[in-house]
């Protein structure tokens, strides 16, 4: 139950991070979304606001890696598909008020720690990507450059899809890497 | 000698947003950064932070499209080449501290009017950018798709390599971009 106050805090984080940015993601934001007890802040995040978005960071950062490990095995085209899709369900879901948690706090941080954590969890969306990409047909450069480009692109293109309201942007984004990605694997 | 003054506050305000974010440009960080008298506030921007965010994502969005239009008729490549250029040569001289204004006002704005703002700017770029891809050699729908992902992967890739403090990431979705620009180019 305590568990379960602090998981609908550390989520209500995260949806706080994606829809409104670091600086509107604070504990009475939180409070009020989730409707968890004031008195369990602090138990729970006795580290205050820099611990509750370092456990959103870590929610954000598995939640894509546990979605990924489900497409092992599949060839490139479909792990890229799969990766697109995620973010454009968010965009749907959301009526395009969301984007990535990560994104927010890499923009608007000014902790050294926090950044940091930002980083390590590109390096490893980065770096597992490219490890499927690999097993799913591409050669190793290929695959380091197209996960880079993936996770960079899908990122920029939820911000213009945000932005205009319309999936215009991410769908002209995400048909070019598709394009793309047929291209690299008939070409091994 | 008064429009000296506006025109310093608005970069100022420009260079605040890709450095912080929308909640840290604030008037007193503006005054701070530029050294404008206090009393130049309200009277350049009587419509308040609101007024001088708008000025800023202006001249943002003005900028790019001055830079670009030195590059009307260069090839499909060289135009790629230079648009990843403006990005890289932004995370080099300050020091991985600053990304897109536009992106920063578009991820934390909860104002309709600051987001269609946000919106027009990042659809003119993607506009002007394709009319120059198919002048430079690239099939019309070629050009509208590839444009789009140049703009939303150099936006990813700069928050990445911010993130990073790194130009790994950046480097590695330039050399795909590129690549990929190149292949677009011979086979039409």
């Amino acid at each position: 139950m305590a568990r379960d106050v602090r998981q609908r805090m550390v989520e209500g984080a995260v949806r706080l991070l994606a829809q409104k940015g670091l600086q509107a993601t604070s504990f009475s934001e939180v409070l009020e979304l989730t409707g968890a007890p004031r008195g369990s802040l602090y138990h729970h995040f006795p580290g205050g606001k820099d611990q509750l978005v370092s456990s959103a960071l870590d929610l954000a950062g598995d939640r894509a890696l546990q979605l990924l490990a489900e497409k092992d095995g599949a060839p490139a085209e479909e792990i890229a598909s799969f990766f697109l899709g995620m973010w454009r369900t968010l965009l749907v879901r959301s009526q395009f008020s969301a984007g990535c948690a990560v994104l927010a706090v890499t923009v608007a941080t000014d902790s050294p720690e926090q950044l940091g954590h930002a980083a390590a969890i590109f390096r490893g969306w980065r770096e597992r990507l490219a490890v499927l990409l690999e097993r799913g047909g591409l050669a190793p450069r290929a695959a380091a450059q197209f996960a880079a480009t993936l996770i960079a692109a899908s990122e920029g293109a939820v911000v213009l899809s945000r932005a205009e309201q319309s999936l215009v942007p991410f769908d002209l984004v995400a048909g070019q890497l598709l394009d793309q990605v047929r291209l690299m694997q008939t070409a091994r």
